[in-house]
């Protein structure tokens, strides 16, 4: 009877009630997140990232914009995945000097096992973090997470343990550069010094050195 | 008489006999350093580097081989200049506490004022350090580093100021991890944590924090 009716739109945009949108979303920004750590955010394209998700291009733009805010949901959601999880080591629990030990494997072992993390980061400071600016969350993400360090100092300080004075931000920044640029510029720093950077035993030394670095400046002489 | 004889090719290879081939390479070296600091090895084209140099394409060749010759001419230039800044500071002769305090600050302001040295390193990690690799030259070069890291590791040790078993490959990337990174992710870690990392005082700051982590934890307890 509706055989010369032309196919509603609606058959298109219903689409997004035949599978969970969470699910989708969740495809789809893994889909992106393989895609921009692999080709930069220049290289990467929307086609391959609906593809992957297997979706089409259009309910891919439904879900998230255009591929700069895709860009930026992935940035956040990474973000929030790897405050998710230092969250979850429940610093606030922990005794301080046991506490920074915690978040120095943390930080070295989540960069090992996400190098995607790594990419996306050299690509959006590549971009000025001109993504990043935009974003509502991500401050608010990391107050907390600011926070927490804070308390670990000052539960440090109190008891006599750790120095005075000492930033949150600064020493957590100190942490994460300890072990990301080991990683990212291994391949240099293994030819330039001849070390497999690596290699099962150096991977452990570099760990040892960090937390040593780390704490021996906290621990109050 | 010549009329009809045409340009004779050496009028072209005659060139390096007119101009001071150290000065000429010098200046292929400069252009080349700026073209893939601002476009990559991929991006960058040798065209605009003989432009730059004031140079034509078969005499850069003629200097340098190809492009990938030129990628690491540049990179060997680049490791020289700061070893050789390095060495100027006479750490030999230097008290192991100032020494170490001396090196952390030349590695600060050396990579703020060389911005190009960060994006050649960021560009040869992404080729997996395949130039550097057929280097003969690089291994030479950082042995003598090493060396003056070690002898004043050695020197702190001996006069009872600095703790024992420091390895100083470890300690030099912890040191120039903690500057590198800071610089290179500027713009993320501004935008996460509300702050302007390259303000005067964000600046001033972030040396004083270095300096108190590294000998925070060399000198003895």
């Amino acid at each position: 009877m509706h055989a010369k009716a032309a196919p509603r739109p609606r058959a298109k945009s219903a689409v997004p009630q035949t599978r969970d949108p969470s699910a989708t979303r969740a495809a789809i920004l893994r889909a992106a997140t393989d895609e921009f750590s692999q080709h930069g955010l220049g290289g990467a394209r929307v086609d391959r990232i609906a593809e992957k998700a297997d979706i089409n291009k259009r309910m891919l733009y439904y879900y998230f914009g255009n591929k700069e805010d895709l860009f930026l949901a992935v940035l956040e959601q990474s973000y929030r995945d790897i405050r998710d999880a230092e969250r979850a080591l429940n610093l606030s629990q922990t005794d301080p000097v046991e506490g920074i030990r915690k978040l120095v494997a943390f930080t070295w072992n989540y960069y090992l096992e996400h190098p995607e993390f790594l990419h996306l980061l050299n690509s959006e400071n590549l971009h000025r973090a001109e993504h990043l600016k935009r974003s509502h969350e991500i401050r608010a993400m990391h107050s907390p997470f600011v926070a927490m360090i804070d308390d670990l100092l000052e539960r440090g300080r109190r008891s006599g343990v750790f120095r005075a004075g000492v930033d949150p931000v600064q020493l957590y920044i100190s942490i994460a550069s300890l072990s990301y640029f080991y990683l990212s510029n291994r391949y240099t720093l293994s030819t330039i010094f001849g070390r497999e950077l690596l290699a099962p035993r150096e991977r452990a030394e570099r760990l040892g050195h960090m937390t040593d670095l780390v704490l021996g400046y906290l621990i109050r002489n």
